[in-house]
């Protein structure tokens, strides 16, 4: 038998365990021009949760009693079709499921000779691209300049940081915890790291640690980490808006601060994305990143978690930021 | 004697006649290399406020018991340099005196044959050009896209209306009066207007108005009127903020809904302007408005106050609204 995680409810609020279920079905059968999937590595990332409301959002709604979607790792054991063979492993977006079949649509090789297996879905996957493209394409850094990375101890922040240094900036990353601080200092290569959950004044702290001000800030929350980061923002400020984690789990619409005053007499420009904004950069990143990876010069946190059924609570658990960098289920 | 207008202390709130005061100071001498103006024309303009208030902004605060200053058309009377000539006209931001010197530094010759003398404090001054260059460079509008003006019937958004319409655009306008709403879509070429004082449920409106979304969101106001527009906003929306009048006299910081969802969502972009980050593109976009100016494709309202003494009331005026189009007194 199968096993399969359908969506059993929809979250109100903090998402729980029993907005899923574990259901079995019958093991599929592979049709011609077909393969036949064996789960490896399951991504869980943040947005997912949006997808878990009932309300149009960058991609549809998952549906009620329906197998859960995320980037996942499986390996091809059985093949009625040209592109892929047996012991071949894939990357691609496919359902919370041990053994599922796919008609290759949207499926790409991946080698573990190159680079090991997980980090297709982190470095080298869609956690990188967005790290890299957001960064470099909406963020447009100078050198010399100051980046300041919300939800910096995460999968994305973790790897936009380590980007600005390369290409020359200063870098300030706020996260959750003392560890994750000294993480991002240490490993990381940030030049400052604030705990938000034991700062008393935040927007004095990013003040004092961004005397020259902040050009760019890398939106991963929303949120009053927000609010603090933008009363530090320098005339011309660019501030793509990768997540807002501390909004996603709100039931009510969130208020806070109106941002208009401070995006006119800043000039400064704001805007949202999500890695298929920016599809036709795919090559040329991946690229990058893979120059960067070989070279030692891009460091990537993983936090595995072993096991199928652990696949919603490890999802649930990106919300009180247990992760270290990007959160990852080994089936 | 010479009668002059200084700020006598910061407005707290919406602004009053006894923010201002009336001084009495000897006629100017005109020095070689000087010539002496008179004072015709005097815009005033909702940016002023911000100038008001003791915080760094976008321009540096008016002082205290210092003339405030803003466009202004004047006379040449007397010339003692080689650029000028006694009877030449001349536009630029000049202090708020019946008379005054200047060393001819940022000071514009205008002409009266080409264009009536207020039109250059309006269609081909700061208001048109902060018009034209904040739809087309930042509001980026593509034909057959939806365009959303508030403010729209002052100055600047009576000018965003018309060319959206000449660069085949539909457009929509939220302002304060039945008599604007009639005016925007007699007079200035909208499709739509809506009265948003009468108006239960703007949200609702915008979206009846814009039945297949908003592409661009002209942001004169910021507020309550802008977060109906946001909730219509369609995917890679641009958001220009030109103003942000409901806001300016606030005297506690105003909040509202948390704008990072849906500019993720939405993958749009926000991005403030001030008319100067832009003045790379003056001399063309000036061509651009005089021809459609001569080919009577651009109609421009003006509020024109009579009287130096009743420069601070016009001001005051704004921000209740009372001009239609661009609020100019005729010294």
């Amino acid at each position: 038998m199968n096993k399969v995680i359908i969506l059993n409810n929809r979250p109100q609020g903090k998402p729980a365990l029993n907005n899923f279920k574990f259901i079995s079905e019958e093991l599929p059968v592979t049709k011609d021009g077909a393969v036949l999937l064996k789960t490896v590595y399951v991504s869980v990332d943040p947005y997912l949760r949006g997808r878990m409301n009932d309300t149009k959002s960058y991609v549809p709604p998952f549906e009620l009693n329906k197998p859960i979607q995320s980037g996942i790792i499986a390996e091809v054991i059985e093949s009625k079709q040209a592109d892929f063979k047996k012991g071949d492993f894939v990357s691609g977006s496919l359902e919370w499921k041990e053994y599922q079949t796919s008609n290759g649509k949207g499926l790409q090789k991946v080698n573990q000779n190159e680079a090991k297996l997980s980090s297709y879905l982190g470095i080298l996957g869609m956690t990188g691209l967005t790290a890299y493209l957001g960064l470099t394409e909406i963020g447009l850094p100078k050198k010399g300049e100051t980046i300041v990375v919300s939800g910096a101890g995460g999968a994305v922040g973790t790897v936009v940081g380590q980007i600005g240094k390369l290409l020359g900036c200063k870098v300030v990353g706020v996260t959750g915890s003392d560890e994750k601080v000294d993480l991002l200092t240490s490993k990381f290569n940030f030049d400052h790291a604030i705990n938000y959950k034991t700062t008393p004044d935040l927007k004095e702290a990013v003040k004092s640690a961004c005397p020259k001000g902040v050009d760019i800030y890398f939106d991963n929350v929303g949120g009053e980490i927000s609010d603090a980061v933008l009363a530090n923002i320098n005339k011309y400020a660019r501030l793509p808006v990768c997540g807002a984690i501390s909004l996603y789990n709100k039931t009510e619409v969130p208020v806070g601060p109106r941002l208009q005053p401070i995006i006119l007499t800043k000039s400064a420009t704001m805007r949202g994305f999500i890695i298929g904004d920016l599809s036709g950069k795919f090559p040329a990143a991946t690229k990058q990143l893979t120059a960067w990876m070989k070279a030692d010069k891009l460091k990537f946190s993983e936090t595995i978690v072993e096991g199928f059924d652990n696949i919603p609570q490890a999802f649930i658990d990106l919300f009180d930021g247990k992760n270290k960098g990007k959160m990852i289920v080994k089936v």
